[in-house]
C-alpha cells in the first residue's frame, strides 16, 4: 500500500504537470520533484507499520548491508523482520503489486486529461522513466549514482538524532531529484518504474505508443546496482 | 477559525496568484499549492484546542473510523470529544461559517485586484474549485482519491512517532495538491468550496458571474465519499 | 542583531530578484517569499536570547496580548522580560537599528547591481514595500490582515506541541507572504519597512528616485493595528 | 565523504538546470537553492560522525570561535575533536579531496549533457562559482557577507532548542542562496569552489574553456574571512 500510494501520488504529479490542460501543466522541475517527494512522504507512513519499504532497491540494500528489513515497533508490539530471501522476496513483490495499482488509480485520477491529445511518448513519460540523451550505458551510470545516494544516506540516517521520520527521506528524495535527476528522471526504484510501465501496457490510454520495454531494463538494474553498492558502503561506514 | 483561517489564506494565494495586478501574479502551480498547504499549517493552529479540524470530510471520516472527534489533551484539561451525530454537525456548522467568514476577509484583502477587470470564472475560482475538464462523474472520481488519500494518510501520522504536527497535515496537502490537483483544483474539503461559493453569490464583486451551482455538488460529493472510504480503510489498517 | 539578520536576507532576496543581471533575477514570488521566510528563520535563531522579536507589531501584540516580552530561559539563566512601557520601547528601538544596518549591508552584497540602470521603483522596491494598486485604506486593509494573522497564530503556537520553534514562524511567514502579499507586498512589520526606507534615503544609492514617505505610514499603521488585535484575540482564545 | 555528497548533489542540479537536453532544464533560481540546500542536508548526515564538517570555512570559524572541531558522541563512543592546527588542517584536507571527487562523479552522471554544445563558461559554471559582474572587490564583499551569515548563525544554533539538526543548516544554506546568492553564485565554501574548479582543470570535457583561475581566489579569501569574522562575532555573541 505504501509504494501504491507513492505511485499514485508521484505519477500523478507528472500528469499534472505534463498532460494537456491540467491546472498544474507546465508546472516544471520543481513540481515534479517536491511531487515526488512528498508521494514518498506519505508513503512512508502508509507503510510504516512494516518498515516503510517503499523501493526494491531500498529493501536489497538494507539486505546487503546486513541489517532487519524492518527493526520492529515494541509499542505496538511487531516484531522485527528479518532479512531472509524469502522475505525479501515477499517485501518485493508487494512493492511491484502496489506500484502497478497505484499507477492504475491514477489513471482513473487523470483520465479525462489521457484522453487529450498528446504526444505517446509524454503518455508513457506519466508513468515510467526515460532518459534525456538515450544511452543505456551512461543512463545506467546515472541511476547507480542516484540509488547509491539514496540508499547510502538513509542508512546513515541511523545514528544521527535526525527526529524527522518521514520527512528526512522525503527531503533527500527531492535533494536527488533535483540534483540528479535531470538525465534519466531518476527511477531510483525499480518498482516505480516497472509496475508504472505494466500498469501503462495493459489499461486501455487513448492514443498510447510503446511502453519502451528496450529501455526498461536500465531503471531496474541501476537502481539494484546503486542500492547494493549503498548498502554495502554505509554498512561500512555507520 | 481555523477553517477561517484556512480560506483566508488559502483563496487568498489564488487571488494574488490570478487576480490581475497581483505581485504574486502568474506564480504558478508551486505557488498555489505551497499557498493552500501553509494555509493548512496555520489553520491546524488556530482550531488545535477542538481538534484541528478544518475539513468535514475528515471530521466524516474520523467519524467513520471509530475515533473520536478530538482525543482530548489533558495537559490543557480539555475534554475529549467522541463522535456522536450532534457533534459531528456542530463541528461540520463551524467549519461552513469559518470557511464563509474567511474568504469574506479574504475579499477585503483583495478588494482592489477583485475592482480590476478579469472574467469572471477567474474571479470565481479564487473563491470555489471548478473542473479543468468538465464531467462530473470523472471530476467525483479525482476528488474521491485526493480526499481517501488525505483522511487515510492523516489515519496513518497516529502509530508513527513523525512528531512534526501540524506540518504532516501541511506537507500531505502540499503533496495532494500537486500530485491529484490537476483536474478539479482539489477541493478535497466540502465547506473549502461550499464556504467560500456562498461568499462568492452574496458579495458585491465588480463584474461577476455565475458561482456555478452546477458543479457545486461535486467538491461536496466527492469529499464525502472520499473521506468516509479513507476512514473505514484507515481504521482498518492502522 | 536578528533585525538586522531579517533585513539583510530578506531585502537581499528581493534585490537577487528584481535587481538586473543577478543570478536570481526573475526568480518569481515563490524565491522572494521563501527568501523572506527564511530571512525569518535565521533572525529568530540571532535574536533567540532575548525572545526572537524581529517585528514592533509582535512587540506590541505581546504587549496587548498581557504576556511577557520574553518568558525567560532557566537553561541559559535569562530572566524574563515583563512587557513594560519602557522594555517595549527599547525593544522596538532596536529592531529599528537593526532593520536599517541590516538594508545597509544588504546595499554592500548588492552595490554592482545597484550601480546597473534600473527604474528608480525598483531600486526602492529592494528596501521597502509598495502598494500594487495604490489606495491607502484599501492597502491599510491588507496590512491589517495580515500582521493580524501573523501575530495571532504566533500565539496559538504555544499550547501546541509543534516543536518545530523557528521553522513554525518561518513557514507562517512564508504563507502570509504567498496569501495575503499580492496587494501590497506584506510588510507586516514597520521596523522592516521604515529601517530599510531610512537607508534608502540615506545611502548614496546610482540613480534612485522617490523614497515615497505618503505611503510609508501604511506600513507602519497597518502592522500595529493588525498586531494589536491579533494580540488581543490571541490572548481570548488561548 | 560529506562534502563529496555535497558537491556531487549541489553540483549536480547546476548541471540539471544549465546544461541542455536536461529534464530540469531552466529550472530557476528556486531549483538550484534547494538543490544546494538539501545537498548540505545529505552531507551532514554523511559526516555527521565526525562533526558534520564540509565547509573550511565553517572549520576555521569553529577554530576562530574557541570551540571544538567536534564535540564528540558519548552515545557512539566518539571523542572530542579539539581545534588544533593539524585536526584543522586534516579536516580542510578532507573536504577538498571530497569536494573534487564528488564533482568527477557529478561529472560522471552527466557526461552526456556535457558532451552537448554548450558555451564553455556554461561548464565551468556547473563546477565553480562565477561572478554576475566581475569586480573583485565587490564579489569579494559579497562573499564575506554570505559566509558570515552561514558561521554565525549555525553557531547561535547550539543555545536554542531547535531539534531541527540537518534540516536547520540545509534551510539556512537555502536562505543564503535565495538573498545573497544572486551577485556570485554564493560558494561561501572554499572546498565547493576550489575542489570542483580543479576537477573542471583536469577533467576531459568536451569543449570546455578556461577555469578561470583569475578569479578563484574570491570564493576563497572571502569564505575564510567570512567564516572567521562569523566564528568571532559567534562566539562573543552566544
Amino acid at each position: 500500500m505504501g509504494t501504491g500510494m507513492l505511485t499514485l501520488l508521484g505519477c500523478g504529479v507528472v500528469a499534472n504537470a505534463i498532460l494537456p490542460k491540467n491546472k498544474g501543466f507546465n508546472g516544471g522541475w520543481i513540481v515534479i520533484t517536491w511531487g515526488w517527494g512528498l508521494a514518498v512522504f506519505a508513503g512512508v507512513y502508509v507503510a510504516f507499520k512494516s518498515g516503510a519499504h517503499l523501493n526494491p532497491a531500498v529493501t536489497l540494500g538494507l539486505w546487503a548491508s546486513g541489517g532487519d528489513l524492518f527493526g520492529g515497533n515494541e509499542d505496538l508490539g511487531i516484531a522485527a523482520v528479518p532479512a531472509t530471501i524469502s522475505n525479501v522476496l515477499v517485501y518485493i513483490s508487494g512493492e511491484m503489486v502496489g506500484a502497478f495499482l497505484g499507477a492504475v488509480i491514477m489513471y482513473l485520477a487523470y483520465k479525462q486529461h489521457f484522453d487529450e491529445d498528446a504526444d505517446p511518448g509524454t503518455k508513457l513519460a506519466v508513468f515510467s522513466t526515460g532518459p534525456a540523451i538515450r544511452s543505456y550505458g551512461w543512463n545506467f551510470v546515472t541511476e547507480v549514482v542516484g540509488t547509491f545516494v539514496l540508499v547510502f544516506v538513509i542508512l546513515l540516517f541511523g545514528p544521527s538524532p535526525s527526529g524527522l521520520g518521514p520527512l528526512a527521506v522525503a527531503l533527500l528524495v527531492v535533494g536527488i531529484g533535483l540534483s540528479l535527476g535531470g538525465p534519466t528522471g531518476y527511477a531510483i526504484n525499480p518498482a516505480r518504474d516497472l509496475g508504472p510501465r505494466i500498469a501503462h501496457a495493459v489499461l486501455p490510454i487513448r492514443g498510447k505508443g510503446s511502453s519502451d520495454w528496450g529501455y526498461s531494463w536500465v531503471p531496474i538494474a541501476g537502481p539494484v546496482v546503486g542500492g547494493v553498492l549503498g548498502g554495502l558502503l554505509g554498512a561500512a561506514v555507520v
